[in-house]
């Protein structure tokens, strides 16, 4: 088929250049010495039996680390930061992900752990891996790169050939003659993206490094004839899906492997279990096995890289030729040359790299796109330098290959862990939303990103789907319990009917209506105000009950601030939220409004600014905590307690800013969780419960938190309930213990994980 | 205690003039020639065992409309509005509410069916009564009022009252003061609005008109001597709770009453089970039962005579004297007497009864309150015509009072009859509310409007509560689910995940971008349109698909419309919705673009006219189809057809006034409930289920609904899926079967209650 002329012909360009990528990448867990750790995988991360995303390779202290198939390199890169920002959190604070692929120290045989897995037949197989290759060749790490092209692409190529062939074996063969030609090729990525340069005699089974290889460094160990390769007598055809299963199957039954997966291939068929059920089945996907670990990328591969990497498969069938078995065997061959070759040196291939590159360019420019990647790729031919190893290489004879490496590893850490409360990869998103992502990585959950600008997932353990949006709207609350929330006067109707202490109010709109009522208040504890406060302007609070005459008072003045006025009881106390999820109060928050506390030297901008430069603080919802401004609402506040901005309040004199306490406009936010009496939680879950809500923010008043509320003094006045509670303040307070409200949300979602029980 | 002064030196006059009211209502069933009905109470009401509305009285023809307790007079004047819409709409065709509290035609005793009640000793106690007082006394109506002054109220007085008694004494003592006050006075009623004028020989067990009854009309048979009363032996003390439970208990233990409900009096003790339990408890409210139905008011009494009842009881007890023992007797033996005088004739106690309403008048007055009713009321003691048997005299004397009183009967139930989607008493709510409202009242669930403009109801069956906003929001459905049908994109790709047909869009916001993705679109049926479909202004259908020329063409031609321009996949056919209701596809509908058909004499606008009269079509959604309108966009509609409004379209040619097929916009709803292939019914439920929806309203295309839908050729595409779907356009179609889909609603809110299988 000349797949050239059909994308041409059909306009199939905009289908060609879609594609769906999966990368896998294992890293050493090591210590900041340099050496790999001797540590367990962390319990944290949930169970290695199905997480999807983070898992271990051949030794226990092997990550490996995967992203789900996406559809977009940035999604790729995207889901690589977020993993690696768990996986880096995660681990214990002593220990980093080794960024090259070759261990710096390579530990005695005896100190390799392999992986614990619980799964018996996955522990036997790497026993025997140890046996016939040894462990520390098994030691080495690298980056797999899954890649498959969009399926209505194949569909559409498949639907303009005149053929008889089933679909199915017509995809089949269009990626048998994609792995065919990478085969041939493959050598010119190890020439630019190489980047195990030691072949140090350790590395080797005897310690006896073999005398083929040439003295100093090579492009690449990992890509060598010494490293992922099967011994001499495995030979398995490529020819086609047919020849591959004989063959394959073949040597399994000769014991020359141990079983199929044993048979290392720089390009391995996706789309069954085994060679027989991709037979089956169709070739669905190519992963290729052979790229090092990126060192200069912190996520172990470059963006550009996988984009030049996607320019050169497409090209690879662009192209009319297919390679046959012959020139596979050049290609491997070719393959182990230049991995052996000196990074600093010009490419023994070098014209038939450019030649190659030229002709990626060229399909570039017919499809409309950029070929910049190329054009920096094709320079590397010319100045080796500029390749991988060639600048790894320039590292290593400055003589600090060793501690760059490490230097590398604990900045990249240092990365993962800056703003702690977000999650790289989901910026864009609300922060609650990416700490609840975070915790699904960790736990294992898979995720889709459903819509981003929406804050909608979904998240899925074994058949168990859920959808999440803004972190705790799920199915776990009906839709009528949010409805009751969003209508203040049903809640109140309804938590008055079931017992529950709710102030009352009324609301006049003249003078007269409400002194005709004064008997409503008579002997009461009552609040007068205008219906929108404005900086406590107009209200009269009465503690004790109030006189007609003053109470008549209060009225009028109300109603010169506003149209409306609100007689409310009197409800004493301190206002606190309370996070209920399911049948628990799972956190407890007092919010201040916006305050300075003085130090009798500093004005109040001064302490202000001060206090802004906790990292805590910023703006637009993308930090736990607001910075405070000093605007108009904020002077009108200072005014009201008698102050300038100037002005330098005495030590422990604390100012205010605001009279209202919202994080949002620079409020602090003080967990109470341990401190509040156990009663009042116990309340918070009624009222919760009484709403039919499974997530629900409370807001009480409560005069003495430690005093347990009874039913002769209930010691406490509900203000509200609110749907989709905010979860960020509770996480991230200005003071105490953050409590990690979205593992609750995970842990009542998939009760079947136990989620919480599994934190360390 | 002196109330009046507590009152008034605590100010208490606001929570004075509040009140709790309920009123139950007898009437007897009739047919059109005034006769009571022989068929039995209709199964469509429920079960009498448990309905909080509708029940039977003493006979099976008898209906007992009872409101739910509640703190307005015109709440409860709408509750009767509403009980009389659904009672006269259920009731079969022919039957009526007798207006009156006599038969007009007293049957033999036996045809008088008793109730036929499940509860054997309900039962047995009828067949007491007919026993004791025969069965036709019995078959007289009446209403009963019950009353409790705002417990707000109570507790003031009692807070502000310096005693050592205790709150429920203290409660009990002003209710008593309350009955005792009202024994005294209550001939003042019975003066007032006695109107059961008749004392008929076939009203009497032997069918004797007793001789101390005067000739001609009387005031009340009902509130006679010869009405609901014990006989003589019956002697039961009022003077403090203790008393009236001895001796009502003794009366019980000398079989003088079978049990103590046998007692009949003019006012109830209600707060228990029974006298001792009252005594207990005390005594939480009263029931006035003396009350003859006003034939005059549509629902049995009047707002303003409620309202006048309730000033009345509260100057009982703002007047410091409380009757004695001595003075009840000659209240009750005045009551008897003014049943007895003639209706047209001056009452004996005119003088008192002017005092007492001036009295009334002057609490008022001292209440800032309006005695215009009360002004209204004295009135009629100097002109007893005005009162109601005065009124009804005058007719009966005019020898119309049969005819007169039928005709009554037949309007009231045209009344009710007129709307039959609206719910008289709910109609500020909106239309799909109003009638779930009205099946709720029908099938016995205790609801209650939580917010009338939010559409909110609290339903309840025995201790099952739920709470229902818009017709079908409810915990029956998910946060979740429907914050994913609200989203169009997590819609989309949730459904195809789950293998339904959705039909791909892609938007553009220039062509170029547009011009490069042909190759997407080449080869498939799909249409060009800008972003805001505007009358099918720069639309391009391409139904076998289309040449690039062509596909640039179309892209040029919407980028005139609009700055953003869809290009989705064509889905042929016809939209239909389909209302899912959990497992089931309830109803399917077609909707039709507001349109007339022309018969070739009448121009378009006179044919919109002509439409517009069908009584279900209206504005503001306060009917279940919409008024055509005739402004801007309809004559843009017309002018596409090239029609303007004058023109007269030719016999049987449809002309579209609309290109959207809103209900809301005039567009015609044709039920296809019974047409549509059962498999497309599935799909719609299996969507709903992918969406985790209970409710949902899924809207696809269909090209040929008598065709199966299979794997091979689905036969539909998916267009949305929509939470909280519209019902009554589904339950009042233009053309078709209504579909009652609130029963459906109730059916899965209370699955227990099986109230669809009540159906008749």
């Amino acid at each position: 088929m000349n797949i050239k002329h059909s994308i041409k012909k059909n306009k199939l360009e905009p289908l060609f250049t879609q594609a769906i990528f999966g990368i896998e990448k294992e890293s050493q867990r090591i210590l900041s010495d340099g050496t790999i750790t001797s540590t367990n995988h962390p319990a944290c991360f949930g169970n290695r039996n199905f997480h999807p995303y983070i898992q271990t390779d051949f030794a226990e202290t092997q990550m490996e680390l995967v992203t789900p198939p996406l559809d977009k390199v940035e999604k790729v890169m995207n889901w690589l930061a977020a993993i690696h920002d768990v996986s880096l959190r995660t681990m214990p604070e002593d220990e980093y992900l080794l960024p090259t692929s070759s261990p710096l120290f390579m530990p005695h045989e005896d100190d390799i752990q392999v992986a614990k897995l619980d799964n018996e037949a996955d522990v036997a197989y790497r026993e025997y891996l140890v046996d016939v290759y040894g462990k520390r060749k098994q030691m080495v790490s690298g980056i797999h790169y899954n890649f498959e092209f969009q399926p209505k692409f194949v569909h559409a190529l498949y639907n303009n050939e005149q053929t008889d062939e089933s679909f199915k074996d017509f995809q089949s063969k269009l990626y048998l003659k994609l792995a065919h030609n990478f085969f041939r090729y493959q050598w010119i990525l190890t020439y630019l993206l190489g980047a195990s340069i030691e072949a140090k005699p350790e590395f080797f089974k005897n310690e006896e490094r073999p005398d083929d290889i040439p003295a100093g460094l090579i492009r690449s160990i990992r890509s060598s004839k010494y490293g992922y390769v099967n011994h001499d007598e495995v030979k398995v055809s490529f020819e086609s899906m047919e020849t591959y299963v004989d063959t394959i199957e073949k040597m399994v039954a000769e014991d020359k492997l141990i079983e199929e997966k044993e048979f290392y291939s720089t390009v391995r068929f996706r789309g069954g279990k085994n060679a027989r059920e991709i037979l089956k089945n169709g070739i669905s996907y190519l992963e290729f096995r052979l790229l090092d670990l990126n060192p200069f990328a912190e996520f172990g591969i470059a963006e550009e890289d996988m984009r030049f990497i996607h320019q050169f498969l497409m090209y690879l069938i662009w192209i009319d030729e297919d390679a046959t078995e012959a020139e596979l065997e050049i290609g491997k061959e070719m393959n182990f040359a230049t991995s052996f070759e000196n990074p600093l040196e010009h490419s023994s291939y070098e014209l038939e790299g450019k030649a190659i590159l030229n002709g990626v360019s060229d399909m570039l420019k017919q499809l409309n796109l950029s070929d910049d990647i190329v054009q920096e790729k094709l320079k590397a031919f010319d100045n080796p330098e500029l390749t991988l190893a060639g600048q790894l290489a320039l590292i290593y004879n400055q003589g600090n290959y060793i501690e760059w490496t490490i230097k590398t590893a604990i900045s990249n850490k240092e990365a993962a862990l800056e703003r702690p409360y977000a999650l790289r990869g989901f910026e864009s998103m609300e922060l609650s939303t990416q700490i609840l992502i975070y915790d699904a990585i960790q736990k294992g959950l898979h995720i889709e990103v459903l819509d981003t600008e929406d804050q909608f997932l979904s998240l899925k353990y074994k058949d168990h789907l859920e959808y999440v949006k803004n972190g705790n709207m799920t199915s776990l609350d009906t839709y009528i319990s949010s409805l009751v929330m969003a209508n203040k006067v049903v809640t109140k109707k309804i938590l008055a009917k079931n017992g529950f202490i709710v102030p009352d109010s009324m609301e006049y709109h003249n003078a007269e209506e409400a002194f005709r009522d004064y008997g409503l208040f008579n002997n009461k504890r009552f609040v007068v105000k205008p219906k929108s406060t404005n900086y406590g302007l107009g209200i009269s609070i009465f503690k004790e009950g109030a006189s007609e005459e003053n109470y008549r008072k209060a009225i009028e003045i109300a109603f010169e601030e506003d149209s409306a006025v609100l007689v409310e009881d009197f409800v004493p106390g301190t206002e606190y939220r309370f996070f209920v999820a399911g049948n628990e109060t799972k956190a407890v928050l007092l919010r201040i409004p916006a305050n300075v506390v003085g130090d009798g030297t500093h004005t109040i901008e001064a302490l202000v600014n001060m206090k802004n430069e906790d990292p805590l603080r910023g703006k637009n919802h993308r930090t736990p905590l607001t910075l405070i401004e000093l605007g108009k609402i904020e002077q009108l506040a200072l005014a009201e307690q008698g102050y300038v901005m100037t002005d330098v309040p005495s030590e422990g004199t604390t100012v205010y800013l605001r009279d209202n306490s919202n994080i949002s406009t620079g409020g602090d936010s003080i967990d109470m969780t341990e401190e509040m009496h156990e009663t009042y939680k116990e309340i918070a879950v009624g009222i919760a419960k009484a709403m039919g809500a499974t997530f629900s923010g409370v807001d009480m008043m409560i005069p003495d938190y430690t005093k347990p509320a009874t039913e002769a003094e209930p010691g406490y006045g509900v203000i509200e309930a609110n749907f989709n509670p905010a979860m960020m303040m509770h996480i991230y307070p200005h003071e105490g213990k953050g409590q990690r409200l979205t593992l609750d949300v995970l842990d009542l979602l998939f009760p079947e994980m136990a989620v919480k029980g599994d934190q360390s």
